[in-house]
Parts: structure tokens; sequence; C-alpha cells
């Protein structure tokens, strides 16, 4: 099977390019997070809130993937952090390749955190790691709580789950104990965060858990040469 | 670039394929449809509803495209009609190949209606021809009405748009009239259905046209040898 082999390869090349990417980060103690989710989930209104919350406290720059078009990078922009656009041009995922020129022009000496939002999509982001420390899948209460059972890679490669749009649970038909049932069976131990990105509720939970690994990767941060 | 040679070769063989399929359809003037969506968008609980409304007139069978998991094809078989289970192990949409097996076992002289449910997913399938006269994709309110600008390609491919989960605008960012005009920019003259699949508000709409396809379709038929 030479496709597979070829998948294998290029899987293979784009982990070490993001390894070597996410060393300049752990250089300057620098956080990266990985934001996926399925199309309309609200990543990037999570990441408006998430701008809001710890934007003045903290240097923040944002990578919007998106296949086509700039609205997320004018609405993440327009919150006052940093936020360059990559544009796909028709692929389902952000890899390192892709990433290559964004990384190449961010400061990481002025900078605490870097968000990617990653193109919407259940499936593909799953398979290419990115110059992160941690991914975060969103799901949304109308996808409904069956997501986990069909999209498992996604799930089983995340370490915090944003159940976003708890305002609409009242609406829709979404069992959250069976979602978390089996997200749990993919991945034991992972973390859920519920909130709603529209009305802010809950949206303290996700910010609280973003300081704490905020707070440790600046520990990790090297020692520099004394400037005397 | 060797990966996009290769990967055209590879779509131009599924279109090869995927015509010569679609000719047994054609063979026994059997209407062929392609579901697409993001995940979660109600394509499922639309295709309960058409076999709720259809299943006792016309004979229908369903081809359930997901990543992993029997959930699809468990619902649609419980609405008694006929329904086969593809598990695309990990790949991000169907095509002529994956389907190859499941439509070498349908007896299509005894078909009217084939709906063939793809993963959900608003960028790769969009790319893969199946053997089938009209691709529709289903839209749900809660993913926001930016999604042409973001997922072109899908819309484009379309034939038929279907705005689903209605119930639900009330509580949610929705903007009907900007959805339409973003879609109608990639394909002008293209058929908008607004529905509920959840309450079945409007699915007598989406069942007039896919019972006037049906109707044109037999029509094509071809004439059999007379039995004398």
């Amino acid at each position: 099977m030479p496709e597979i082999r070829l998948m294998r390869r290029v899987l293979a090349s784009n982990d070490a390019l993001a390894a070597a990417q996410r060393e300049k980060l752990d250089e300057h103690g620098v956080l990266g997070i990985n934001i996926m989710s399925g199309p309309g989930a609200g990543k990037t209104t999570l990441i408006e809130r998430t701008a809001e919350a710890l934007g003045r406290r903290y240097r923040i720059q944002v990578i919007e993937g998106d296949i086509q078009g700039d609205l997320d990078a004018c609405r993440v922009a327009a919150k006052g952090v940093g936020c360059v656009q990559i544009n796909t041009q028709g692929a389902c995922h952000l890899d390192g390749l892709m990433l290559g020129p964004a990384m190449g022009e961010i400061d990481f000496a002025r900078l605490d955190l870097l968000i990617i939002e990653n193109v919407g999509n259940l499936v593909c982001p799953a398979e290419f790691v990115l110059p992160v420390h941690h991914n975060v899948t969103v799901i949304s209460t109308p996808e409904g709580s069956d997501k986990p059972v069909k999209y498992p890679l996604m799930f089983s490669k995340s370490d915090v789950i944003v159940i976003n749009k708890l305002d609409l649970l009242p609406h829709v038909d979404f069992d959250l104990a069976a979602l978390k049932k089996a997200v749990r069976k993919l991945k034991p131990g992972i973390t859920f965060i519920e909130l709603s990105a529209k009305t802010g509720d809950g949206v303290d939970k996700w910010v609280a858990w973003l300081e704490e690994k905020l707070r440790t990767r600046r520990k990790k941060r090297p020692a520099r040469p004394s400037r005397s």
C-alpha cells in the first residue's frame, strides 16, 4: 500500500517540524494551545473571550487557520491581540509546513501565549501534530453527544474538551453524561470544561485552566544570562 | 509538486469510477442523492424524516458513511428502509472505491432512491464525486451564517442547501439573508430549503423537492424489453 507509506512519511516529517517549532516556544516559556472543533462549534468566540479575560495581563498571539477568508482573524484582532491569518487554500487541516512563515514572524521573546485556531473539521486536524503543548477540542451542544463515537481520533488526541453552547442545552437533545462517558473511554482522565462562550457563563473555568498552564510554563522558562 | 499531481490522479480515477457506478442507477431510473454537512448538522435526522415520508411509496436504500461506529445506520434502519454502514477507518470522506462493495450488493432493479450520507465534514467530501445526481449540503443555524465564506467548495458543489434547525433560530446568531447571499455568490440559482428535521416543520418542502426529482428520474428510465 504505497499510499499509506507516503502518508506515514508526511506525518513523520510533520512531527519533526512541529517539534522543532515547539522548541522556539519552550526557549521563551511560551504556552502553545491548538484549538480544534467541527465548523461553527465556537472556537473563535472562545478565543475572543480569552483575549478579553487575559489580554491585559498576558501577551497573546493568535494564528487563525481557515480554508479561505479572514473573518476570524478580523474578529480576534478587534480584541486587541496579535493575529495572523493562514488560508489553507482547500487543505482540511493546519500543519507545520503551513505554520512555518507565520511562526517565523512571531517574536517569542515578547510572548506568553500562542493560540492556534485550526480549520473547522473533526477529522483531519487530529492527524497533524502542531507546535503546541495542549490540544483542546470544542464540542457544542447542538452537534449532539454521539460525536466521540464517530470521530474518536480527535477526542483521543485532546487534553481538554470544552463543551460549548451550554445556553442552548434546554433546546437541544444533548446527553452530557453520555458524552463524557464516551470521551473518557477514549482518553481516561481528560479535562472537561463546560461553558457558553456567547453568554460568558463558565468562561472563568477555561481562563483558570489556561492561567494555571501559563504559570507552569513560565516556571519552566530557561534562566537568562544576567545583564550585568 | 508531485503531491498535487498524485491528488489529481486520485480524483480523476474517482470521477471515472463514480460515473461507472452512476450508470447502474441510470439503467434502472434510480435517483441518487449525496448528503453532506459538518458534524451534527442533522443529516441523519433528515434521512429519518425522509424515510417516514416516502418509505411506503418508494423503495429507499441508504448508505451511511462514518469514520467509525454504526449509530446512524441503526437509526435509519429502524425506520424500515435498507441501510448499509461504511466505516472509512479514519478517512474524512466517502469515494467510489469505498462505496464499491456496498454498491455491488444493491439490487438497483428494485430501487427508487439511493441516499448516501457522507462523513460529517464541510471540507473533504466536496472533492470526491459520488455516483449520485444531486449533492445536498445541510447547514444548521447554530453553526453560523459565515460558513459559505470559509468552506466555499462544499457550497459551490451543491445543488440544494438545506438550512436545518430552524427551531433554534430564536436562540442563535444566524443571518439567513447573509447566508443565502454568500451561497448564491458561489452558486447562482441554487435551491434553498429551510426546515427543522427535529420538529418536522418544512420537511414537506424537502419531500416535495425529492418527489419531483424522483418523477423526473422515473421518466428517464430506459424502456424494458416487453415480457411477451
